[in-house]
C-alpha cells in the first residue's frame, strides 16, 4: 500500500485556519467578516522597503549567501545594538521568515523524541515546527486568571526529563499577550543552567510591549550566552508578513555551525526581500511611534470591551497584539463557528480563533479564544460591539 | 552537557562551497578565478520579472495564501499545459526554492529511519534533505563510462527494501547532465508499482535539453499518476535563482494533503518574490531560443575540450549545465584544491567541484569532478584551457 510517514498523520492542521471555510460562506452571503482571528496588522509598510526594491537592477536575480546577505545581517546587528544586544557578524543567519528560523532550530537540538517545553497556551505552529523535527511540545500551563505568568521554578523543573533539550517561550507572547518580567526570565536562565538546556527565545513581538513596561530579552540574562537560541523576524516589527524574512540569532558557535548547515542545503532567503528588509534598518522612530501608540489604542478598546462582557476572564495583555480571553460559553468553537454561520448584526459579525488549539493539554481552552487587534480603531469598536451581542445571544439560543 | 541532536552531527556540510575558502584565498592574491564549481546562471532575468516587482503597489505587505499566490499557481498550470502535463489548481502547491519542495516531499512520504533511491552521483544536497527528514539517500549506482543512465531493472529492484519509500531522480540530471529515456522511467514507473513506492521527479532543468533531444517527464508514464511527485523550481528555467521560488505537483490528495499542513506551518512562500514569478509564464519563446542555443553552445565548448584532454573520461552530456568527467588524476579534490593554490595562468585559474560529495557511495568518484557551464564563450574557452594545462602540471609536479 502506497502509504505516507508518521509524521504526515501526526502533523497537525493548522487551528487558526479551521474555521476559514465557514467564514469564506459568510462572506458568499454578503456578510462582512471582521478579522479578529489571525494576526496580518493592517499597518503600512515602511516606503523604504518597496524602494529598496524598485531600485534593484542587477541583470541576474542570483543566489546569495546561505547565511543571508551580509549587508542585511549588519542590519540586523544594527538593530540589535540599540537594544544593547551585541551579535557578530557569525552569530546570526538569515531564515525564511521566523518560522524557518524556530524549525531549524528544534532540528539542531532535537532529535525524535525529544522534548522541548513550552508555556501554555503558545502559537499552534510549534506543533507542527517539532512535529518536522521528529520532537514533542511539552506544555508548561500558564493561566488566564494569572495574565498568563510563568508558574514556580520549581513546578517547571518538574516537568524537565532527560529528552528535555529546551524550553522556548514567545516573548511578548502570541497567543497570550504577556511579557515575561526580567525575574521570569531569570528563572529560567538558572533552570536552564542547572539542567544544560536550551532556552529559545522567540521574540518577534519586541517592540509590541505597552504602558511604559520595559522589554527584557533573554539576551538580557547575564550567565546563559551560551544557551540561548533568539529566533526573530521582520513580519511583525514593520509590517512586512509576506517578506518572508526572520533570522536565528546565538552566540553558541556549535549551534551555529549546525544551522549554518541547514542553511546551505536550502541554498538561500530570498535575494528581493532580503534588499527590501535591508532598508528597514533605516525606518524613522516615528514610525514606531506611531504604530505603538495605534496598538496600545487598540488593545485598550479590546480590553476594555472584554472587561464588559459579562463573565469573560482575561487579564491586561501588555505586548504583542493579542488577548486570550475566557468567554462565559462552553465550547469556544462552537461559538466561533456559530457566529459565522448563526450570527450577524446589519450583516456583519466578527471572526474570532478558539484558543483550544493553542494548548497541547486536552481539554484546556476549550472556554477561550484568541483575539488580534490588528484593525483600525472604528473596525475595531464595530467588531467587538458584535462580539459582545454575539455572546448575549449565543447564551440565549 | 549542552549538546546538539545527531542530526546536527549527521547534517553534511555542503561538499561544493568546501573550497570556497581557497577561492578566496587565490583571490586575495590576485588570481582571477572562473567558477565551474558552481550553478548560477550568468543569463540574465528576463526583466518581466523586475517589472512585476517595481509595479508592487499594495500598501502592506501581506501573508499571502499558505498555497501560494493563486496567480502563480496557475501561471505553472499554464506552463505545464504547454508540456501537455495538466494540474488542477489543488494539485501544486508553492514553495521556498525546489529545496523545500524536495525537503517536504521527503517529509511527507518518509520516518526515521525510511530510505529513499537516488541514481548516484546526485545534488548532494539531496542527503542534507534526507538527513533532516531522518532518513537515508541509498544509491544506484551509475557510471560515467555509460553516460550515468541507469542499470537494469533487476538491479534496481534488489536495492528495494521494506523501508524504501521512494525512488528519487534529477532529470535532466544535476551533477550528471544525463537525460533519462522513455525505456528507463518507464522501468521507474513499474518498479513503483511493484513495490508501492513514490516516485520523485526533480525535473528543474526541464528545458535544458540538447541535440534536438525529446524531454519526458514522469507525469508523461500512464497509470503511475498517484504515486508521481514533481519538484520544479523557477531558478534555472529563468535564471532566477535568488527569488527561491518552487512548486511541488501531484495528483496524490493525500501527499499534496500533508504537503498543504507543512506549507501552513510556515504560513507562506515570499509575496514579492511569487508576484515577479507569477510574470514569467508570460517570457516569450525566443528567450528559450537564445537561451537554448547558448548553453549548447557552452556544452560543445566544454565537453570537446574535455574529450581532447589525454585521460579523461565522459559522455556527452545531454541536458542541464552540468557534466561529470573522469580525471586522469588520483584525488580529484587534491587537485582542485591545488588549482586554487599552486596554479594559475597569468593570474588565473579554473575552479571545479570535487564529484566524490555527489556520490553516496565510499570511494567512488574520487577522481571525478562536476564542472557547470555557466560563463560566456570566452571565459569557457579560457577557464577549459587552465584545466587542461592544470591537469598536464599537476600530473608532472
Amino acid at each position: 500500500m502506497l502509504s505516507l510517514s508518521k509524521r504526515a498523520v501526526l502533523m497537525p492542521a493548522s487551528p487558526i485556519r479551521k474555521l476559514v471555510p465557514f467564514a469564506q460562506e459568510a462572506k458568499k452571503r454578503g456578510i462582512k467578516v471582521y478579522h479578529l482571528n489571525i494576526g496580518q496588522p493592517d499597518i503600512k509598510t515602511p516606503e523604504l522597503f518597496f524602494e529598496a526594491i524598485r531600485n534593484f537592477n542587477a541583470p541576474v536575480l542570483e543566489y546569495a549567501l546561505s547565511q543571508g546577505d551580509l549587508k542585511l545581517i549588519d542590519s540586523f546587528r544594527e538593530y540589535y545594538k540599540e537594544w544593547n544586544i551585541d551579535f557578530a557578524q557569525d552569530e546570526i543567519i538569515i531564515t525564511n521568515g521566523g518560522s524557518e528560523a524556530i524549525i531549524m532550530s528544534m532540528m539542531a537540538i532535537g532529535d525524535p523524541g525529544d522534548e522541548v517545553l513550552v508555556p501554555e497556551p503558545f502559537y499552534a505552529n510549534y506543533n507542527g515546527f517539532a512535529c518536522e523535527a521528529g520532537m514533542t511540545v511539552k506544555p508548561i500551563t500558564t493561566k488566564a486568571e494569572e495574565g498568563f505568568h510563568l508558574p514556580s521554578k520549581e513546578y517547571i523543573k518538574s516537568l524537565i526529563k532527560p529528552n528535555t533539550k529546551a524550553i522556548m517561550i514567545s516573548n511578548p507572547g502570541n497567543p497570550t499577550g504577556a511579557v515575561y518580567t526580567k525575574e521570569e526570565l531569570t528563572m529560567l536562565g538558572e533552570i536552564a543552567l542547572e539542567h544544560d538546556i536550551f532556552l529559545i527565545g522567540d521574540e518577534v513581538y519586541r517592540e509590541f510591549v505597552y504602558d511604559g513596561l520595559k522589554f527584557t530579552s533573554l539576551m538580557d540574562i547575564p550567565g546563559i550566552e551560551d544557551r540561548v537560541i533568539i529566533c526573530d523576524s521582520i513580519s511583525k516589527r514593520y509590517s512586512a508578513c509576506g517578506a518572508r524574512i526572520g533570522c536565528v540569532c546565538s552566540k553558541n558557535k556549535e549551534f551555529m555551525k549546525t544551522i549554518m548547515k541547514f542553511a546551505q542545503a536550502r541554498l538561500c532567503a530570498p535575494t528581493i526581500e532580503m534588499i527590501g528588509a535591508t532598508a528597514l534598518v533605516h525606518t524613522a522612530k516615528e514610525y514606531f511611534e506611531e504604530v505603538h501608540h495605534e496598538y496600545q489604542k487598540r488593545r485598550d478598546i479590546v480590553y476594555n470591551a472584554l472587561k464588559n462582557i459579562p463573565g469573560v476572564v482575561c487579564e491586561k495583555p501588555m505586548g504583542a497584539f493579542y488577548v486570550v480571553a475566557k468567554l462565559p460559553v462552553y465550547d469556544a468553537e462552537d461559538f466561533a463557528k456559530w457566529m459565522l454561520t448563526d450570527f450577524n448584526i446589519d450583516n456583519e459579525t466578527t471572526m474570532v480563533a478558539p484558543a483550544a488549539g493553542f494548548y497541547a493539554t486536552p481539554g484546556l481552552g476549550k472556554d477561550e479564544v484568541r483575539l488580534a487587534y490588528i484593525l483600525k480603531e472604528e473596525d475595531l469598536v464595530a467588531a467587538m460591539d458584535i462580539l459582545a451581542k454575539g455572546i448575549e445571544a449565543y447564551k440565549n439560543r
